[in-house]
C-alpha cells in the first residue's frame, strides 16, 4: 500500500472495523473477538509503510484489557498505540481520543493521519481531530484505504495550481522606477535589475523582500531505466547519497552552509533501503520506478502522490517561513527521463538534449539516446505533460513539478538547478503556465537539455560555471546573486538621498 | 608638493633647516630669528599638503617659548605640532621628540612621516622613530623634500614586484587529487574546481584557506581627458561619489555588507575637493591627469607614486588579516584611459575594446575612438607598460596596477572587477608577469575592452551578469563562488569518509 506520500500514520477504530461489532451492553466477561475479513493482512501492509494505531469507544476497558482481548489474534502485535475511551476520559465524537492517539505515536499534523471507521460518530471525530476518514463500508480495510488514497491522490496538487497567479506587473513598473533613481548609469547592473524586478512581480511589492531564508528541496528516488545501462554508477549510490545528504558531507550541504540554507531530504521513491532514517522526510511513493524504456514509468497514481508530495513539501517550507524555493535532486540514472522529458515538451530530437549526465561514455551516451528514442514511440506527440510524466519520467521530477508549483502558490520564487529540474519545470509550466514567472535559473548546467529547457521557457541561467552535479548545486550557489539583486534595490541610495548630479 | 602619496605628516627640524642657526649658547634674551630662504613658501606648500610639525633642539626653551621668538616670521603659524627637548625631556638623537610630535598629531604610522633636518643627530633620531629623513645640506626645504620624493617614488611597488612568487603547482597538484576523492562524479563542480586548485597554488597549501576576510579597495581619481568630451556624466561625480561609497550609498557597499567584506576608499587623485575628509585614505597624487588627448596623462614620477599607493594599500589590507583582495575603481572619464591601455597592449584597434562607459551615445562612443587613436599615435609601439600608463593611463588605473602587484607579493588572491581593473591587470602582469597567477577575473564586464584584456591575460570570469557599473561591484558579487570553491574542497565527504561506492 502506497501511504506515505499522504500519510505519517492509519488509526483504526475496532468495533465494526477490525473486528465485528458485539452487541450493546454484552458484558466484559462475555466479549469474543472474531476479526473481520482480511484485516491482519491489511493492518499488516498498512504496518510496513506508515505508523498504525486503534482508537475505539468502549465505555469499560482501559488499553491493556482491549489489547488482552486481541492477543490471540495478532492485532494486538501490529498497533503500536491504542486509545479507548475510558484512556481519554470522552467517548467519540469528541475528538480526544484521536488526538491522544496521534500524540502517543509523537506525530504532530493530524492532517496527515486517515482513521478509518464504520460509524458517523467516527467522521464526526475525524473531522473534529481535523483527520481524514474512510469509512470500511462493508467492504475490508485495504479496500477502503486503497480507494481514498486513488481519490485523494493528486489533490494536494491541484490545490496547488488553483492557489497560482499571475505575478504583479504594477510592483514590476514601480520597481524599474525606483532602478532609474539610483546612484549609478542606468542599466549598468544588468540582469540583476531584471531579477530585481521579477522579484518584486513574485512579492507583488516594490521594492520586494530579500528572498530568505531559503530552502532547498532534495527530492531522491531510483529509475527502473537503470536496468537498461543507462549510467556507470551502481543503484545504490542514490541510498548512500542520501546518507551523506543527512550528515552534512554532500556538495550542496557546503554549499548550503555557505549561503544560509536550509537543505531537507525526501525519499520519494529510492529503491534500497536507507542507511539511516534520521534526517529524511518518509515520502516514498514506490521503490523506484518501472524500466521505461519497455513501458510505463509510473502509474497514474504514483505520479500524481509525488506531485502531491511536491507541493506539501513547498507548502510546509513556505509555512515555516522560507522566502525562496531551491530545488534539489538525486537519483542514480535520473538524467535520462529528464532528457526523455525536454525531448517530448519541446519537441527537440533526443540526440540534441541528451547528454553524459555523471559519466557517461559513448557507448552508454549511445545507448540513452536509443532509450528515449524508444520510449517515445509509444508515447503519442499529443501525450499532455502529466502522461509524459507518467510514461517517461521519475518520481523526483514528479515532485519537483509539484514543489515548483507549491513555491508559485505559495507566492516566493523558485530557483531551479540543473536538466532534472528543467525538465520538472517543463512539467510544471506545461500543467500551470503561471508558475514561470516565479522561475528563476540559477545555472547553465553542461548537460545540453537543461539550455534546451531553459530555452523552451524563455530563462536565462545566472550562473555559467560548467557544472554538472545536480543536488541544487548551482541553485544553490546562485541564491546570493538573486538575494543580492533584490539588497542593491532596497539599499541603494538615490541620486536625491546622495547628492550626486545627473548626466 | 607631491607627497599625500608616501606622507602623512612632514617634521622639520629648527636651528639650521628653518632658521639660520645661533652660535652655541647665545642667551636667550640675544636670539634673533633669521629664516632660511623660501622657508616660509616651502612650509606653506607641504602643510596644503600634508599635516606640518617642528621638533628643535634646544636645552632651555619650551614650546611656547619658541612658537612666541617665531611669532613674527610667520612660521608660527604654519606649524601644527612643535616639540623642544626640554617638553620631550631628552634631546635628539633620542627618537622622542619626534615620536611626541607624532603623537599630537594624532599619527601613528612612523613610516609615513619625513624629517627634515641638517644634523648628523637629526638624521640618527629619524632612524630611531622609524622616520624617513632628508637633510637639506645647504638648500631649500622644498628642493630637499622634492629631491626625496623623487627618490622613493616607485621604491614600494619595486619592493612589491620583488616579492612575487610563481605560485605552487604542488599545492595545486595535491588539491587535484583530494578534488578527485570528494563524493561527486569527477569534473562536475566544473570551473569551481579549478578555482579551488589555483587557490591552493597561491596559499601554497591543500586544502586552501576560504579567501576571506575580502578588502575592496575603492581608487578613485579624475581625468583630464574628460575635458575631450568623453563621457557625459560631469566630474563634480567623482567627488559625489567618494561621498556615497563613505555613507555606504553606493553598489559596491550594498554588495559588500551582502559578501561580508569591507570597503576602503582611496583618493589618489580626484580633481575637486572632496565633499568630506572621514572616511577616505588620503593619497592624492595629483587633482586629476592631464588631458590624454594632447599629452602625457601623467609624469614619471605621478605614475610611480600611484603604483605605491595601490601596493601599500594591498599591504596594509594583509597585514590587516586581509585573506582576499578585490579591486574597485571610481573615476568618470575613466574608460577612455582603460581601452586606450587595452589597445595598446593587446595590440587590438580602439574601435574594438572602446565601449560606452556610463553611457555614451554613438557620437561620443566615435570620440573616444578617435581621442585614443591619437593618443595612441604619440606613443611608440615598443614602449613599455610603465610609459603606456604615463601617457595614457590614470591614476587609478596605476593604483590598482600596484594593488595587484600588492596582493600577489602578498600572497593572496585578487579579484579583478571589469574593463579598468582589466586595464590595470594588463599593467601589472606586463611589470610582474608572475602576479597574473594570483588573479581571479571576477565577471564578464559588457565593456568589450573587459573581454580582450581577460583573454589576453588567460582570465575566464567567474560571472556574466551584463554588469557595468564598475566600483568593485562584479569582482564583489563573485566573492560568494570563489570562497565556495574552497569550500567545497574543504568540506565535502570522501567516497571512503561516506560509504559512497564508485562507479
Amino acid at each position: 500500500m502506497i501511504l506515505q506520500p499522504l500519510l505519517d500514520a492509519v488509526l483504526v477504530d475496532l468495533g465494526g472495523t477490525v473486528v465485528i461489532e458485539a452487541p450493546a451492553g454484552t458484558p466484559v466477561a462475555d466479549l469474543t473477538v472474531e476479526l473481520r475479513p482480511e484485516v491482519l493482512d491489511d493492518l499488516r501492509a498498512i504496518a510496513g509503510d506508515v505508523r498504525l494505531g486503534a482508537v475505539t469507544n468502549t465505555s469499560v476497558m482501559v488499553e491493556g484489557e482491549v489489547r488482552g482481548l486481541l492477543a490471540a489474534t495478532g492485532v494486538d502485535e501490529v498497533l503500536e498505540v491504542l486509545v479507548t475511551s475510558v484512556d481519554a476520559g470522552v467517548a467519540k465524537p469528541d475528538p480526544a481520543p484521536l488526538l491522544l492517539a496521534l500524540q502517543r505515536l509523537g506525530l504532530s499534523d493530524p492532517s496527515r493521519v486517515l482513521y478509518v471507521g464504520d460509524q458517523p460518530t467516527d467522521a464526526e471525530a475525524a473531522e473534529a481531530a481535523g483527520m481524514a476518514y474512510v469509512d470500511v463500508d462493508g467492504g475490508t480495510i485495504a479496500t477502503a484505504v486503497c480507494g481514498w488514497v486513488e481519490r485523494t491522490a493528486g489533490g494536494r496538487f491541484e490545490a496547488s495550481r488553483g492557489a497560482v497567479r499571475a505575478s504583479d506587473v504594477a510592483a514590476s513598473t514601480e520597481a524599474a522606477a525606483h532602478q532609474s533613481r539610483l546612484t549609478k548609469p542606468p542599466g549598468s547592473l544588468g540582469r540583476l535589475e531584471d531579477a530585481s524586478l521579477q522579484l518584486a512581480a513574485i512579492a507583488r511589492v516594490s521594492p520586494p523582500p530579500v528572498p530568505e531564508p531559503a530552502v532547498i528541496a532534495v527530492f531522491a528516488a531510483d529509475h527502473g531505466v537503470l536496468a537498461a545501462g543507462v549510467s556507470p554508477w551502481p543503484q545504490e549510490v542514490t541510498a548512500q547519497m542520501v546518507a551523506n545528504f543527512t550528515t552534512g558531507g554532500a556538495a550542496v550541504n557546503v554549499l548550503a552552509r555557505h549561503a544560509g540554507a536550509e537543505v531537507t531530504v525526501i525519499d520519494v521513491g529510492v529503491a534500497t533501503p536507507l542507511l539511516a532514517e534520521g534526517g529524511v522526510a518518509r515520502r516514498r511513493v514506490a521503490h523506484g520506478t518501472a524500466d521505461l524504456s519497455s513501458g510505463p514509468a509510473m502509474t497514474r497514481i504514483e505520479a500524481l502522490l509525488a506531485l502531491d508530495v511536491g507541493a506539501e513539501m513547498a507548502g510546509a517550507a513556505i509555512a515555516g517561513g522560507a522566502g525562496c524555493l531551491i530545488t534539489g535532486d538525486m537519483g542514480i540514472g535520473n538524467t535520462t527521463p529528464s532528457a526523455a522529458l525536454i525531448a517530448a515538451i519541446t519537441g527537440l530530437p533526443p540526440a540534441e538534449v541528451t547528454g553524459r549526465g555523471a559519466g557517461a561514455d559513448d557507448e552508454v551516451l549511445a545507448r540513452k539516446i536509443a532509450v528515449i528514442e524508444t520510449a517515445l514511440e509509444r508515447v503519442q506527440s499529443t501525450a499532455g505533460a502529466l502522461t509524459l510524466l507518467q510514461e517517461v519520467g521519475g518520481l523526483e521530477i514528479a515532485a519537483l513539478a509539484g514543489y515548483i508549483v507549491g513555491g508559485a502558490a505559495g507566492g516566493v520564487p523558485v530557483i531551479i538547478d540543473g536538466v532534472i529540474a528543467a525538465a520538472a519545470a517543463l512539467v510544471a509550466v506545461s500543467l500551470c503556465p503561471d508558475s514561470c514567472q516565479y522561475l528563476f535559473a540559477g545555472h547553465r548546467s553542461v548537460e545540453p537539455g537543461a539550455s534546451a529547457a531553459l530555452e523552451h521557457l524563455g530563462l536565462d541561467p545566472l550562473l555559467d560555471l560548467d557544472l554538472r552535479l545536480g543536488e541544487g548545486t548551482g541553485a544553490t550557489l546562485s541564491l546570493a546573486v538573486l538575494q543580492a539583486s533584490a539588497k542593491l534595490l532596497r539599499e541603494m541610495a538615490t541620486f536625491d538621498s546622495a547628492g550626486v548630479t545627473e548626466k
